[in-house]
């Protein structure tokens, strides 16, 4: 595992750590950025610095703490959030789901990265409980109640955080993606479907997703990604001029999915139709600002094979072929005391994971 | 008028301020709190302290400067942006537009105050002016284009400024509203229908909104509306149990709309379906906190009569019948060089305009 985290030791402040294997190197004593808790500082000064960073880190040669052994932080302080839906796969089944016999795509899909805000603030590093949420949808009978969520879900993700900000009226084309970006975290958009159905139309999702999304403690550079690009599948329609660029920028990652230790679910990034860079492109294309700690995720990532779903809600077929765990147990969506983890690896270089604990509400 | 807001004089420091009819009172020697360039420390501080700031600011007799004279910063700093759909007559006409024949109402309307996460980095103080965005949507013939928006619009709301934050898990009963939230802006959301009706399904507003949100550059504090609350509109079906209190906080506030000069609105907000109070414990009953600087927004307020509409689709029935100015100049939507000014009036006591020009891209 590598990248760039927030950690601290015992009651010790918090710092910027570099992650290597098992291991945690303080990067404090290289300057005022890495005596921060928050990776913004750092993330604020653009590629150069970046790839300085990325140097001196690896050979650095300060106090080293076992993973076990520190407190692990939200990594960046998180100034929007916006969620995509990239993966056509993932829309497909949903489409198929709940469209039955309609297109399963909506008209504008392969138009555009279609995408909306999320609460920044809800979200949380990796590790935070996933305090099942309470929340109105129609019971069996239609009518509206409000209780726990009976359908909770995750939906595996990766998103990039942005570390150079814009100016309001200046869109960032695709192909000026590295000049901001700075790198990339595993994203779970933990999600309760049942609250997410009732309240969806006309407005979107909102508080089915905005009790937690939870994100990878480490942040995972682009340049050591560098290695790991490639063509992203070919879009039919062509996408317009403004999203024509950025197509060399899929991701070769692994992805797996763990529930209770058991691996439900295997796939891969590359599959993804719309790509990073044109999911920036689409978001800023309206003139709109991205500031230092933006995240934008992918939305749910699943591949054409059984077996490489990124949620329940298609692995499960909306709960009707349950999952059957390694010990007996069967699933439909998550239960109380669930631990889910998310894991990412690019070649071997292993991108931070997103685990997570559901609680009952209190 | 009467508000806090931030201001700075020539090329000085931002500081907080009072506005007083024509003037700002400096308010800077009255403490740490009030030398920043945002309202969050005051914000933060609870209800004992911002009566006491009313107080000493309505008595303060710091340096005063004309309005003209100073320099308008935006208020606060926003935390998160969560734009509510509460007013029952502009959901009505919007429904009949696009869903003519059917119920014009989503089947979840009337159980809960619908809303969405908007863009937090977007929201801008009045007098911002308007670029007109590009963006993609369905051209005459249905084909997807990227240009600039042909259907730019306004939408008239009130918005309210969350300064305590609460922690996650721990949700707002719609009765403790008043011991979070600070004080009341008026709000801008500009929107573009072009851009918005292509993209909307199925994840709602996006880049139709993110190109601007404007906001009164004057806050007024929540206890200088207390006279002016009045009973909300009776619900039917009754709301479920979390919603059912707050009832007594719609809001007798006179609105109108100005287009280069001309009145093309008069309302009241005191017709919203939906308080503030309930929307905040809905945006918070899946134990999502609130953060100081969160702002939550009406959604565009029309009421029941013809020429009381908050926005110009509304208006001018989709651009079916275009407005006459006094000047004999036609509008449908927003043509470049207009200038809109919303202007909010409570018994007298005027809360702050949100004023801006539309401008062409570059």
């Amino acid at each position: 595992m590598a990248g760039f985290g927030v950690f601290s030791v015992a009651a010790g402040e918090p710092r910027v750590g570099w992650r290597s294997g098992g291991e945690v190197v303080d990067l404090s004593a290289l300057g005022a950025v890495f005596c921060s808790d928050s990776l913004n500082p750092l993330m604020a000064q653009g590629p150069a610095a970046w790839d300085d960073a990325v140097g001196r880190a690896r050979e650095h040669e300060g106090p080293r703490s076992r993973i076990e052994e520190v407190t692990l932080r939200l990594p960046f302080e998180v100034a929007g959030y916006i969620d995509f839906y990239s993966s056509l796969e993932h829309a497909t089944n949903v489409g198929r789901m709940f469209r039955p016999g309609a297109d399963p795509l909506p008209r504008n899909w392969r138009w555009l990265p279609a995408g909306y805000d999320g609460r920044a603030g809800s979200v949380a590093v990796s590790g935070t409980d996933v305090v099942r949420p309470r929340g109105q949808f129609a019971d069996e009978d239609g009518a509206p109640v409000f209780a726990p969520s009976k359908r909770l879900d995750f939906e595996l993700e990766l998103g990039f955080v942005v570390g150079v900000p814009s100016r309001p009226g200046e869109p960032i084309p695709a192909d000026r993606f590295a000049e901001h970006v700075f790198g990339v975290v595993v994203v779970n958009d933990w999600s309760a479907r049942d609250i997410q159905a009732w309240e969806t139309v006309p407005l979107g999702p909102f508080l089915g997703k905005s009790f937690l999304t939870s994100v990878s403690a480490w942040v995972t550079p682009l340049s050591l990604l560098e290695e790991h690009r490639v063509e992203a599948p070919v879009q039919d329609p062509p996408p317009l001029p403004y999203l024509a660029a950025g197509r060399d920028w899929a991701l070769d990652v692994d992805l797996a999915v763990e529930l209770n230790g058991a691996v439900v679910s295997r796939g891969n990034a590359r599959t993804l139709y719309w790509t990073m860079p044109q999911q920036l492109a689409h978001a800023t294309s309206n003139g709109s600002a991205v500031r230092t700690g933006d995240l934008m995720a992918s939305g749910t990532i699943s591949g054409p094979e059984r077996g490489s779903e990124g949620s329940l809600i298609e692995l499960t077929r909306n709960g009707t072929e349950p999952l059957e765990l390694p010990d007996g147990a069967k699933r439909t969506f998550l239960e109380d005391g669930d631990e889910l983890v998310l894991r990412a690896n690019a070649g071997g270089l292993e991108l931070g994971e997103v685990r997570g604990r559901v609680v009952a509400p209190a």
